[in-house]
């Protein structure tokens, strides 16, 4: 059994990932939603589920929130709910795409009414941070157009940066704005921040508390990742991961399912410009888990970023420097795929029962009694979805 | 002003294009469907709004039926409604994608209950089209898997290949089963009829009255669908079209709109494949109006196709296997360039007139006064979607 | 016919395209570079052959260089060579690509010895630009690396800063360096300068005078491109186009060819920005001619670059901005369509006439027996091409 | 240590991968074909070094030939050499694509005299396959065209059928003509075989001993390979793989690094639908060693089909149809990832020495000498290439 070092363990004890409320609930494509039973119904059932992830892995004790899906009459009561069962509140992500004003835009909308909506909507996610003791505002603008000639790209770049000063503006000395980008959907034609560049410019000209949010689906076929991680990392502008993986286009899918190599070489490339437990990278999961079971999903997402991390931490950095320096390319690629090859999971399962957790976080939740135990209490009410 | 010639316009006369009955209900992206005044709340309400489109252009004597979307108590009644508008019922399409059943698949499912289920459907709608007397069941398959292994790729086609066949046998002997592929969505790692080769291979198994439909939105990025279509029509088995564009995934967006010289090339080759306006190859379209005016929307998008057959139908085709023949790329290319871009709109539009059609069909919709009226009419009621 | 209005003429009048020299050589794919008779075998040769083109279009005063392949013993006598032609030299391109030492990397590799040369030829190349009277020294970095783990991507971001800023401390203060980006191409894991993003992130640390230049088949599948051009043209940091289309990679296919309306597109937003006839944005072509002939290829990409300028200049501003103004959608996208279908070539041709100039430019270089006076001059000696 | 069962090391055991000869040549980019000293400089050179693989590994013992780039003067003599080192020839590859008649076509062509050129070069390739023993004749199209309307693609499709009849009617009735399809390169428009449906249709019409031949690196970004292989495999057509691996076009890097993932489900595939160890499909390599050392590069290839195809053989069948039947997404999924995550590694190491194999041929081979002596002894002489 391959053993990892000290020093490897020590990292992975600090490891901690924001898992989304909304990974709880209901999601589908536009086609359908399936249904699970045990969905939660409310704020307070998805955060139970989600403290159900941290209570078998110790990996996830953070929980992100998404207004107004998770809209409550009291913070400070969801807070203390969080905190009871061993989890807090995470960064807050704003919604400017569900409302009917906002069909064509909306914190770059040419309308001052609309786009002013849109800023209040903001002002108020920072009220709950507030509430929440959140750090991080996280925008992700769904905005864009779907035809060329639509509207004017230009004059949208340059209202989203005035409404971004002024909610920027709003934030707290200890509070951070995130801007997310993607490369396409909900918008077909044009997305107004639809590439690393894009949200890079705009955060730079906010100021020192403004930074990019890389979500892993949400780049062209075919594109670097990893490039994106170094050179975020270097600009000092990376401020959160939305891990998830995918096969075609944003499918939200289990983060480390879909090209496992990719998010090996995401990590190693993390840990090489100093960006792992380092407190000014979040990582957090976006995904669906459209026809699989949620908690579960979850805590397989969970483990695989922390099995990856270990692996990407094997790499023997030295080995790796020599092999570089005599450009020899076999050798130094050997160095990069001995790690990734390595099983670190039964060291893993030995070190998680060292601390008393269940060797096989999988296995314990499922023989725990919970799902069954949602399945039968949550019934009536509405499921939780995308659209509550 | 480019004149058309007799033989085009006989070409052009004889053009007819398939409306989905659909496009006409709201529709939007997984994150939201914004509704839009007058929307028709049934099948009755739909067929009456695409006559619309007939109506002012000519075009689309055909409204394509979606199944259970349209159920309707009586096929009868549907069909004279539709025939005192001008228009008849074309294509039926079944659905096995909304039913909880189908979460895991549908024809291609192990359960031989729920696999029952869905070719019970298709015999429904086989009885639907003896009813309506529609010619064609257009298959689209949405199903597949979300993550490798999750099933057994193999087993699910010979399963389909089982479905389909009973099915066929079903048939009345002037219809057609017509069986779409799509290169992903809603399924994300794997689908189970993801190209036209599959398509192909299921079809050419069942029999004559087996054929592929092409949906220009349901392709790899870079693909050369004209080279497609110059195949199926070579192998004898391109039975429909569904148009629409797209600049990323299966965006759905009206047709030529995207990439109006693609779909100059893919009509250029239906002509000279010799499937312009021959009863086996169908053109229909399939797109989703998720921000602009659904009717006109429509509209617009037959135009589209009408415009770019004009300009396919002017390519000197001597002279381009002249400079084919002699190998002068520049030569050739110009050929088809020039037809491209040539403006046939003037011409197209002192034709309509002739025929006592508007000039401009989209101005004189909107002057028609029938948005202000469904808008104001339609008023309670569900406005119809994908849902219903 | 369409006539262009006055205020459209006078843009034309000013449009000036840089020709690339290397495109009158021969060039190839990995697979093959298949010959064409008259190609020239010198410096002196390519410049006559791009002084054709100008002739015919009035459009192509401007030929860039590439060292070491337009290497010659006095740029003196180049330079009046051009001028008695009736072309001036442009842009210098350097070259890091084709030497053993840089088989991995050349300004950001490791050995500072590789590195120095690497920098030291752009030096040369800055003293032939003192020489030419050439503004732009343009940098297109063939480096990255093939697999992962083979480099350490973030050092080689440093070096490559530090190179660039060397290199820009050595220009003269009429100088400009300009970085062009590419997705993938030789290298086939990682590229250097990958993106839009690296680029101005890199040109923003060196200076007022540092630019990125924008070719247009360096993009992933599915790219808007446009959107590109606008965020750099509000930036202040877009310096020059190399002009091209690809229906896959980067195909260096004749501008226009792929995608017309992809073109029309970006000019249209080169436009909006205040790109056009304005000297910080130099507009170039960077095509292969692998089987096509090379003037006439050349012909043909600057006149469709005026045509597409031409369509562009018509869209009417009013109507597009009340439209947008106006959320309506069908409306907005058909001021863009309108102009984008309006044919230009015969007003084009007329105004061509009154210049003195041939109506079809195409035609009259084939009618000028040029193509078989130089098959028959060029008889002897080394055809040129990318290795020399 | 993971112990591999018996029947798995049975398998193992029996598995036998084709080296291309031209692997051992210099290759590069249309930009710089970069040398490495002891390149061989003919056929006999290229198969000693191929030896070398077979020698280190036991999974290596043919070597595929491409004509004319391995013309010799006998090959029975050639025949000789290889089985005197241990390794016998294999799969003959026809090259029409590097003569200046075949610049717009050769199977294809529309001038019968060219079109019969290339169809008496593959009769050639067929005497050769007599003298070397070789059952396959592989054809890989680089036909195509690079601007549309070049080429009438329907003609050519015709022609191509009726080329590949008269070939595969030469052939010996032990014999198969195996036919490849690739999305694009070195043609940038249209390829007349760009995907695995053309291939099929075209050697469906053929006969029994018409195949189709996949390789890896030749699809649309995003394509789901192993459902072609399963497709492939189910409609009996699966004739030999070309395994190579890729992160943007078709990047011929070493089977393995780019995605180890997708060599995986793609082996997995082969395994379930009987392809492995199956005389009928034959598994070769199709690489470019641009820049690594080339006989390394290829050892490193072979050992990672070897150890991937170890993994899929580890796959719990039973576990994962169970898993499967019951819809259980994420219990399937880790059956799979289970096996893909086992470390083989030093399983296969400790097999390798039983054998008398080296447990690291990588080291083995490196410490060997081998490429120090063929540095020092193939002095002088043209390194071969694709050219030669």
């Amino acid at each position: 059994m391959t053993t990892l070092s000290p020093e490897i363990l020590a990292e992975l004890e600090k490891q901690s990932i924001e898992l989304p409320s909304w990974a709880f609930g209901n999601s589908g494509t536009r086609f359908r939603v399936f249904g699970t039973p045990g969905t939660p119904r409310d704020p307070y059932e998805k955060i139970a589920d989600a403290a159900q992830v941290h209570a078998h892995t110790a990996l996830a004790p953070i929980v992100a929130l998404h207004i107004p899906w998770d809209l409550v009459d009291s913070y400070d009561d969801l807070r203390r709910h969080a905190e009871d069962l061993g989890v807090i509140l995470g960064t807050v992500n704003s919604n400017t795409f569900q409302d009917e004003d906002y069909k064509f835009g909306a914190l770059t909308h040419e309308d001052d009414r609309i786009r002013q909506k849109a800023i209040d909507h903001h002002f108020a996610c920072i009220d709950v941070m507030h509430a929440t003791g959140s750090r991080d505002l996280k925008i992700w603008l769904a905005e864009g157009s779907n035809y060329p000639g639509q509207n004017d790209m230009r004059a949208r770049q340059d209202r989203l940066q005035d409404s971004l000063q002024r909610i920027y503006a709003r934030l707290g000395d200890a509070q951070r704005l995130v801007l997310e980008y993607k490369f396409f959907e909900p918008a077909f034609y044009h997305t107004d921040v639809p590439d690393w560049g894009t949200s890079y410019a705009q955060v730079a000209a906010l100021g020192e508390r403004a930074m990019v949010c890389l979500d892993t689906g949400h780049h062209a076929p075919g594109t670097n990742i990893e490039f994106i991680v170094m050179q975020l990392l270097r600009l000092g502008k990376l401020g959160s991961f939305d891990f998830n993986s995918r096969f075609y286009a944003d499918d939200d899918l289990i983060v480390g399912a879909a090209d496992p190599f990719q998010l090996f070489r995401i990590i190693s490339e993390v840990i090489r410009g100093g960006g792992l437990n380092n407190p000014d990278v979040a990582f957090m999961l976006d995904q669906c888990h459209n026809i699989e079971a949620k908690i579960p999903g979850q805590i397989r997402s969970v483990l695989n970023v922390q099995e990856m991390t270990a692996r990407a931490l094997l790499i023997d950095r030295e080995a790796l420097a020599a092999a570089q320096r005599a450009d020899d390319v076999l050798a130094a690629n050997a160095v990069l795929m001995d790690a990734f090859y390595t099983d670190v999971r039964p060291a893993l399962a030995a070190w998680r029962e060292e601390r008393g957790l269940p060797a096989d976080p999988m296995a314990a939740f499922l023989a725990s009694g919970y799902l069954e135990r949602i399945s039968a209490e949550r019934v009536g009410g509405a499921p939780a979805g995308w659209g509550a």
